[in-house]
């Protein structure tokens, strides 16, 4: 077995979902992904701790939603006693064919996800992780040959990240202090927000992996200025390409992209939350250097910053502040890597990607 | 999709595992079979039911049992809560590597077992069914290429069920209604047995896919005689061949094998029940019509009968009667299509292999 996919497994099972000696886990896969799951089954066998495994399997799962009646959908009660009854959850994304469920009607699609809210709010108070096993489906949509993208993976998961948490914890530190942020990035970028009274995060080996960036929410009502999403938004399997939005009192007020507005305007239509910025993260995670159509890694790529329209999450919302809630979390991307700026407070913190904290960063 | 294989995933569905619309119901499968997973997700979206998918790895069961320590196995809590909630399970047999398991130490596989034991009788609760899909690896071990096992496999379980279930009845009423049977088969087989107050079951599309047998449990002291079990049992990877036994008061005095008789003596030794006949089946369907290393099919096959040493299943004792009571349930093979007759309370009501209900019988 290769040694990344151990230290893979040790990681995620260590230190991501903090599983203890005697823990309910269930671990959740394609079988693609079959040396991680059994590198993750010695090692849980090593902690003594007690493993269920689920099978992600795409083309059952199409076959299934084709078949169903979008009224038929209910609450899955025996997937909601087993995660009551969990302790740590570790989800692993990895296809063969990432456009297997893109014939499904997307209104059970949609009934699926409404009659397991409670499912799904059962999952978030879990020690929970997803991450990604380098299938061929996935290098595929990246460009790359499988093995390419296996030292893709690894070098973004398979970091010092007791490091890495330090790196970000200075561009934490500065978030979490912060009132007013503006993102600058060439002729089209100029966004202003609050984040007064918010909580900046520090995600290094927490619930993604790979983790590398510093979040935090907006004020909702706070965004005000023009963006350009630069980087491809995948949705419902259409790209979005070169999204702009323009935002006054924290709405969305005009937009235009210049592939399918048609997915930009259903997302923005979504429900009132959809129209307003719920997270602002700063990609830092060095070891992603390039764009792969995988929010997991691109949203943690060095030298780039996303937004999402959409939930805001609870922990990155200060106690005395306005949460923003929506059905949707959809995180757009705008690379800073040249002539592009970010100012906290009036300071530039950041310049085509190098941070303050950094040598070689020039104000 | 081969026809059969939706054929399959219909009678599994519709009439063993008797699903209903809103039904909870758990597949549980290795990889190997997905093409029958998703026969099945598609009816049970047709029905509207609601499924989850349990993965059976054996690489990953294996590194976890290797890695374990014997004294931290405990019971599934989760997989428990799971159960508790669900209304019917369709458990799929199908393996690359039928040995992948066998080095794994057999005290981890004891201690597994008993820490669950209320996790299995939570199954045994549900309304369940187990089957075979016709994996390389099962294909091997029967000696036969995969196009030839999968027409084994279809030829015993893609059958008019309500016809099987009818030929069977015939056996199952002189079985009901019996009070001693008679085994006799060659120089070596000949057992009696009282089965006066059993019950007899008729096993067709139920628990068992494919079914094929009518069976019962013996009066657990009644058993006397001599058996040669001719057909080879495995036991922890091992084969034993020509198992001999000799019965007085119900229970095993004497016993030899000509190849692994320890694995022999290892069964008999495991508690008291293990020495004792928990059940007396008589292999019904035609369409197995060879030994394959796998119970499943083997103890269906036409012109067999098969007696399991230990734990008599509940259904088949009567209410007045003793049920003979062990961890193990080894069902062990007699051929009878030569030179042998079953006898019941002095009639003989199979001669080598034909029923008395059917043409062709010569008492």
């Amino acid at each position: 077995m290769d040694e990344r996919v151990r230290r893979h497994a040790e990681v995620l099972v260590d230190k991501c979902a903090e599983v203890e000696q005697g823990d309910m886990v269930e671990v959740s896969a394609s079988p693609v992904a079959e040396e991680l799951v059994e590198a993750i089954y010695e090692r849980l066998g090593e902690i003594g701790a007690r493993p269920s495994l689920s099978w992600q399997s795409s083309r059952a799962s199409r076959a299934y939603a084709r078949a169903m009646d979008e009224d038929d959908y209910s609450l899955l009660e025996h997937r909601l006693a087993a995660v009551e009854s969990t302790d740590a959850y570790i989800g692993i994304r990895g296809s063969r064919n990432i456009a297997e469920m893109n014939d499904v009607p997307p209104e059970n699609t949609t009934a699926a996800r409404n009659a397991n809210e409670e499912l799904q709010q059962a999952f978030d108070d879990l020690n929970w992780v997803g991450t990604q096993y380098p299938a061929a489906g996935n290098a595929q949509k990246a460009g790359m040959s499988i093995e390419a993208y296996e030292d893709f993976v690894y070098q973004a998961v398979d970091r010092d990240w007791d490091e890495q948490r330090e790196f970000q914890a200075q561009m934490v530190e500065i978030l979490d202090d912060a009132s007013e942020v503006r993102i600058v990035s060439g002729d089209e970028t100029d966004l202003k927000m609050s984040v007064d009274g918010m909580i900046a995060e520090n995600d290094a080996d927490d619930a993604n992996m790979p983790g590398g960036e510093a979040f935090t929410a907006p004020v909702p009502d706070s965004v005000e200025g023009t963006v350009l999403f630069d980087q491809p938004r995948m949705w419902r399997g259409e790209e979005i390409l070169d999204a702009r939005l323009e935002f006054e009192n924290g709405e969305v007020v005009e937009y235009t992209a210049n592939q399918n507005e048609d997915a930009l305007d259903e997302i923005l239509e979504t429900d009132d939350g959809a129209k307003r910025i719920g997270e602002l993260g700063i990609g830092m995670n060095r070891g992603i250097d390039r764009f792969t159509y995988n929010m997991l890694f691109d949203e943690k790529m060095g030298d780039t910053v996303h937004l999402a329209l959409g939930r805001a999450y609870e922990e990155s919302v200060g106690s005395d502040c306005e949460r923003n809630v929506s059905s949707i979390h959809v995180d757009m991307i705008t690379d800073m890597s040249e002539d592009s700026f970010i100012e906290v407070d009036g300071e530039v913190v950041q310049r085509n990607g190098m941070f303050v904290f950094e040598d070689g960063f020039e104000e």
